[in-house]
């Protein structure tokens, strides 16, 4: 049987009942480590659930797919996902060739930063198409996710801006050799995507978003040291939330309620 | 102190064990009972939490918010919520309210349908607005809410239907009266918003959606016993998927991976 995990989002505790039951009875624990990350390292976990576990990363996902899901024909196997396991498209796919090899699959859902972000106020059902804000290099800066934040600010929609994840991203000198080195991870912060935005922005012709319009940055949400800020978008840029991860949501028509709750959150 | 539990989806067991901590150690549990339910009963929660649970509607919620944030000012109060404690408004409301008369608030989350859904294959991130369907009536047949379906599947971008759940409605004969008489809680089948949804397409000229239109029904998601079908929007007026909680999903452009993982639910 192949168990996938949710772990929610803060700590090792965030786990469910059900969910820590699977990883208990498991024969092997398999911690995905690239689409998000816990605040706490996978020391942490192997001392909670009393066991090892092995961390995979994208490649090794990909390339032991096969391996995995043949042990999970015969034993029981805990794949672990931080947040909900149907929060990356990578998931999906393994659940589906999981069938295919006709492994049984249990999943065990969690909070994820698709719904935990009503921690600041703005309700779900006023939120529109999620983005997500890429690093920007010299000679790559995409700007598509723009669009989709104006589209839904224009129907007074909120969005959720999901910041990138940058880890064992080869170095460029290093892609074609055979041993591969890697970059340090790379977490964009809130003060990095706002800044990117500020520099797209100076060609909307429309201003749907300008430097005073109001954002919120997320840190750590649902961990101990969760921090939520609201200022203006030129003063994000310089807002420091401190450790990853962080996500940006721009508001769109604020509703009394919501405009209520956010005044906790907004830096004087 | 007031924790504000979300206990996920499905039984007993799909709460974190950081919430079950919250619970077992709170002078007084609240079970909020009116915006979702569990697979399970109010008993099946006091064996599981050895301790007993006061079960609140709305009425008494609104009405008893005062006395129960005055309690948790000198005690622990576990106020839990079926999914994310953020999904609904109210909860917002909540520790608005708890933090303006001074009371520490512990916000401890989980799975809800807003992430849950993805279990269909469908993306988070190819959704836009959520839409609530309400019962109608011979008299109130709003339907507002298919504009914002209509403004999704243009955009591509696929539509969580939140079904409407009754529970202590005032029979229309008492609610004049001092004593109210209630109806028996009621919950829309995916079967019964299909019915509305084919009534409202009839007027609609450009024909964004039809009655050959694919539609995805969920039941139960997160439980055992959760369900999932595919099939057109005629058709999913006579499926019947069991008992409640149901949602409806209207897809709006499918990518090749949805597609594929979309097959497994087809009803032939």
């Amino acid at each position: 049987m192949l168990f996938v995990v949710g772990l929610g989002l803060g700590d090792a505790k965030d786990i469910t009942v059900k969910g820590l039951e699977a990883v208990r009875q498991a024969d092997r624990v398999i911690l995905e480590a690239y689409t998000s990350i816990l605040t706490i390292g996978k020391e942490a976990l192997e001392e909670y659930y009393g066991k090892p576990v092995e961390v995979a990363d994208r490649e090794a996902v990909e390339q032991g797919a096969a391996e995995m899901l043949e042990a999970a024909k015969s034993s029981d196997v805990a794949f672990l996902v931080v947040g909900d396991p149907f929060g990356a498209t990578t998931h999906a796919d393994l659940v589906l060739r999981a069938r295919d090899v006709g492994v049984q699959v249990k999943v065990i859902h969690n909070a994820s930063i698709m719904n935990a972000v009503a921690c600041c106020g703005l309700q779900l059902y006023h939120f529109g198409e999620t983005v997500s804000i890429p690093f920007w290099t010299d000679s790559w800066q995409p700007d598509s996710f723009y669009e989709k934040i104006c589209a839904n600010k224009t129907r007074g929609l909120h969005t959720l801006c999901l910041l990138d994840i940058q880890v064992k991203e080869p170095t460029p000198e290093s892609i074609m050799k055979k041993v591969k080195q890697y970059l340090p991870p790379r977490f964009m912060s809130v003060a990095q995507a706002s800044e990117q935005l500020l520099k797209i922005i100076v060609n909307d012709s429309e201003k749907v978003l300008s430097n005073d319009s109001v954002v919120i940055g997320l840190a750590r949400v649902g961990a101990e040291n969760q921090q939520i800020a609201a200022c203006s978008l030129e003063a994000m840029k310089d807002t420091d939330l401190g450790s990853p991860l962080h996500c940006l949501v721009i508001p769109g028509k604020l509703h009394p309620l919501e405009e209520e709750y956010l005044e906790q959150f907004f830096v004087k």
